[in-house]
């Protein structure tokens, strides 16, 4: 049996954020969490019962400390992570504002230990040992020798027989949406399951809007299996010879970030549990509901909340 | 001239919970209130400006003295409270969520310190003091001497000549849904006014789920004045031969929470100060109303701010 | 080169407010900030990146100095402040609530500071070297000696060639309609620009409630530039002849007080950057739309911010 | 029967107050509470167990409500309270700082409710049915009104056989030494007993430094029963002949503020419990010692407490 | 090589604390952690680098989880915990004073999961693959089956060659001192390692008061190695004729809950590192001091701040 | 007249810090603050009454014009300071912690946009305005540009006639004691008047130990007017053949940090108010004191409050 279900792989950040509805030009205090892609989807779906582990470099300090603590604590493995001395955390900091103000995120995470990562640091027995693995699109942006990084771990779960999932997931302040779409392609084609937003399709690869368009031509240019999503219209897969689709689900929106992750940490847990990809869609669309109304980006919920989510039975109190 | 407005007996609960939003697992700070629905009553009568008093056992502890100076702060007597040196302050964590999450509430109730009431612990000289007596379903279904104490304050009223109100406040947490309507039928043909939710009129005894024909079949059952009500459609009455109703008011829900205790202390206010029952209840939905957009159960509102609402002149600052 | 483009008059007073949602009797904690209509102006202003100072008489005290560091940490020149051994702070309340509750302010503002303001306190030599100089009718009626001096202060730049704005924000607890409409009148006439709200038109000088025919009313009475506002429907001008419009902005409102100051201060920031009415009356509604998404009066936008709203791409998170 | 053991009649403010070591001029929120020498003795009697009742005149507002609501939850009967619709909550900041920084307090109570009390509003149906009553010297301060109130009183309890005691409590904001000596003086002579601090011993009436030779002094001045206190040295009295005396305790002082109303309720509490006066200021310096460990005037001590350490007992943790 | 280091079996309860200074009476917030003297052991243990695993029975539900989750957080394995659906969290309430008030700690604990832990439950597979065993005198005092439960594992170990330590504890609210010294005299004598307070020592089995005789009483009794500690003596050993002995270190006391713990742990991680006793001794007090200085049981050092403290060369800032 | 009497230079930091006694590592909330040597001078300068000035480089974001706003928020005049839109801001963690605990502070400095200061980007029409220049030994070690900024700020005052004072500051985290040893001397030697403290005195240029020795010492190596200072024992100067010194005060430390930085703001203060150093170095040990007992590193004092220190009569409360 593998020692894991799901390995992950990629940068985990110091997360500032000042009250709802502050500027953070005028707070005197910030809130203090970690968060990042991969580790999002390694948190949700150790909470929803199965064996993930996460890999990265963090700073030896009590910031680092801090940050694994939380991921540990969501009972993800953390015990293969590279302790750096020398580099720094990977901040940022986050304000909430309604509309016409929107979220507003600066970041100020260049240098950080987690862009240092390097191809020869990868835990390879570990990762021998997990059933999927899963990396976004943030991991090579990061730096060149992320990169390379996640281009090795990429190329060993393809040898060895590990399903791989790769979620584009463009960042427009790492790198510009040509360089982008030409040095993620390779990763698309390469891995077994793409997750793309729409916007992130049109942008990069210039496919269509239209959502049921837009999974056909990514499926043409990367073949495997393709989900494409977008907040409004819900998520549209491509697979095989099968197109199944999900619908958004109503939701009071309290924080927008990570709701993608969690899409992606549903669907995934979905698959790893044997269901049919519709069924793990639909817990994927069911975990992105709950990210939705959560401050942010884990979601606590457990897979008994999340089961009467996506059977659409939540929300009564009982008492 | 009688000693208190209102009497009220009943459980009243420390209620911890983190802040909106966050889920109670990764809270690490809680606030601190206390709750329980006839105390909710009496804190609303008393701070309309009438004389009421609560009564109940409570913990010898800082926690039930915290419970008692809160509850007398808003102006009910408490000077009658059983002290209890051993038992425990019944407990409950609630978490607030927006939709697709819910409001979520755990308790830790049993074995508390109200829950072990006897009838011998009446202070019968003081209810026979007293205008008005209120208690709804939560209290009989504390325990089976819970049972016995609430019986025998509804019966010695009976033979006093003290008005008499019940609020159903069916808990499935407590005690099963045939077991309760046996139980609580005979309480609710004894009293000499019923408040019964919608929900729990469908539940318990199975009447209409339209709630014209609710009351009617509430008011063939029970007789005396049967209120119906429903966070929808408001409250229906029968009595008398009269068939007074209310709507409900459009309010920005902040906390659904203490609306029912609060729509039953506005009515309760009501008639203890001559209004006949179509007017009381208008006040009813005044006091819910404003409960609704209170964290918390309880209405920190004035008799002047209700009257406001209840003629709907407010809203408009004034500077 | 003047020294300042913007030159302000007024009182601003120590803002004590609950957490959003809380009585103000329940309070256990309140937060602490400073606002006044003309100091919020200049803020606003100086944030923007024009030179402006703000004139009133302080208590020197840590309020009052905290008072005056706020406002110069926006970059409003307070090196004139008269301050006062003796005078207190003017203080208000103000708790949050949403409907039928409604914001409610409970002020404490007699014998300030800044209601002993005297026309020889003005500092004339300062005045003299500004572009602008706006004031609201707050100012004229905290006291006699405050009429005085605003009455000083518009002849000074009548006399002197300094364009005026007088915004004015009828105080029904400071005085009557009647009362008001007759002492504010003058001041309309004087100013080379009014800003009216069309509940005060209405009110005061019984202008019609239709919007575009307040403005008729408004321009015949007091020449000039007149601007009507109402929340819902925009603002609407006359000027030489000329009728400019903008129509108010979707927003999230969080928070309505400091609306009208802000826009005041947008469009003053515009005409005093030598945009045309129209289009300074657009950086209006703008920052206008921020400040109802801001909790507490003062918008902490940038420029750039701003101009993102007005061009209609906010909202979206780049990252 | 008597109705109430102690009454009490002055002003109480609402207090505002940063974080322990925050400079108020840096302050964003301020703890909200509620102090005044008169109603901190009541409460603190009647949280051990005595009836006691407060009197003044409060703003009919949120502010002057909490304040009721805070009294009446220790315990103090406030319903003869005199609701005012047009005057202020008096106010004071208090900001805490270790040396050379020390507590330093801003007042803002011109004009209060307080200070507009006249002899007419005294309840003396009530004040009749009670066995003491209380009232320090800032009382007299606050207003000619005010003077003749608590004269109204002090000679009310002389004609009907009340008890009484005066805390001479010297106020240097509000009077001067000269003015205080000459107008706190007959108070002296007509209470029964009086409380005095040794520094105002020596201010106002030139008494001797030496704690020993002021009790003589006070003594001859005055009669009846004097007990001059020093924080360092105790408390030293003079009664009847008798000169009963107790040191003060360790304690590792945590605020000062409210220590001499805690010495003052923890002996009356005593006295009114039939205690020896010995015996009863040992209570005393008890409460003071419980009341210096305590952020605020109010000590929450419960008697049970207090009586472990007057007994010395107190300090071990039983778990 | 064994799986883990140490294993460790006791109950974990909810702490809720207000700040300090504030009466539990008077609190509006609680901070939220959890804590026991095994879990707390293991945690520490943990984050000095070794493999620690705590084993007890929890309620299913956020706060079980929120306890699990913190536990896992510092590196301990929770993965054999026992989930009761039924069983609620064991709770306690903390107030901290400074003298002559005192800590006072009122548990809210019966009837909790951990209480109903039977023998059967005990994972014995991953304890035959422990290198080490400890437990306190707190858990066999929760119940009749938790007493059987620590037989069980305590013979478990005697009989696979576990090595044992065994902390007095005794909890004088759980149980009296002559049932206590009965019940506990058997794991004294059963444990290879014995940890007992002074103070226990005298009350329980009336051994001498002078420290240096009472571990010679301790071990005469039982053998083994005993360690008795006082607070401010520091602890003196008796082992195979050794008798090695470590002063306390000179400390700012913050919070004294948890050094006990905090001594257990470092003198176990000194012992399991492979160091004589009196060093792993030195690492105890070591470990002791920090925790004296650290708000809440649990002391979040690392190993290196460890060695400062132990080399006496920490607390000097380096910047 | 000149335009400012003190013009600083230097990089101020965003400080990151948990609530005292907690572990950074388990933070849930920071509180945001700013804080630099030079700028703290500046401030504590301005907030004394004179006109300053501080230059910098800081990131266009809302980070750094917060740092800004705070500056400018006490008087500081922050007009020149450079805008980067590329670099970060230079950041820093801090921890309190009793003893054994000590302070602990993690720099997140590196490629901060102060570290990238240029000669050419200073002010050097403001620099000319000014009456004394003030930098530490920061600047120089924070990267070369920084290094020839210093050299050259320096230089030009010295040919344009304004006075130079120079804190050595050794921050051994930015470079060794050797390198700054070598660097700062040429500094020491051509600044008007040096701050060293002994322990700088000691590690870098091997002085005596000594503080009486090493003011010989230092001012044999470098002339002009140097002051030693050490914590416990004051400050001892050397000035032109005058040696005036004072001891330190009785204080009770809150926070060790900015005491130095308040030591010169003191002592420039009173050279720029025309005080002989005697009596400035009274208003420099003064104005340390206070910032002992502040948490952060401004003083928030007045000057009325710091001459009560000065003079000693501070600490009693008057009221």
């Amino acid at each position: 049996m593998s020692q894991y279900d799901l390995f992950t792989l990629g940068e985990t950040m110091l997360r500032l954020s000042p009250a709802p509805n502050l500027y953070l030009e005028q707070a005197k205090q910030l809130d203090m969490n970690f968060a990042g892609a991969e580790s999002n989807v390694a948190s949700s779906v150790a909470r929803l019962g199965l064996r993930t582990a996460w890999f990265s470099s963090l700073p030896n300090n009590p910031l680092g400390r801090a940050c694994a603590n939380q991921l540990r604590g969501h009972g993800v493995d953390t015990s293969m992570i590279h302790w750096s001395d020398e580099a720094r955390m990977g901040t940022y900091y986050i304000e909430y504002g309604t509309p016409p103000r929107g979220i507003r995120v600066w970041y100020d995470r260049k240098n950080s230990a987690a862009s240092q990562m390097t191809p020869d640091m990868l835990p390879l027995d570990v990762l021998r040992q997990s059933r999927r693995f899963h990396v976004t699109g943030i991991t090579p942006a990061l730096s060149d020798s992320c990169y390379a990084t996640t281009q090795a771990a990429l190329s060993f779960c393809q040898e060895n027989g590990i399903t791989t999932s790769f979620d584009v997931n463009y960042r427009s302040l790492l790198w510009d949406a040509p360089t982008a779409a030409a040095k993620l392609d390779p990763f698309c084609k390469q891995a077994d399951m793409v997750f793309v937003a729409l916007r992130d399709a049109v942008n990069l690869w210039g496919m269509p809007e239209n959502i049921e368009e837009a999974r056909i031509a990514a499926y043409e240019r990367w073949g495997g299996c393709v989900i494409v999503t977008s907040g409004h219209q819900g998520a549209f897969a491509s697979d095989s010879g099968q197109t199944p689709s999900v619908g958004s689900r109503p939701v009071d929106i309290v924080d927008r970030l990570g709701a993608g992750d969690a899409f992606a940490a549903g669907t995934l847990y979905g698959l790893l549990s044997g269901m049919p990809l519709q069924e793990a869609m639909n817990y994927g669309t069911g975990l992105a509901a709950l990210a939705l109304t959560t401050l942010g980006d884990l979601v606590y919920a457990t897979r008994e909340e999340l089961e009467q989510v996506v059977m659409g039975s939540s929300g009564s109190l009982r008492r």
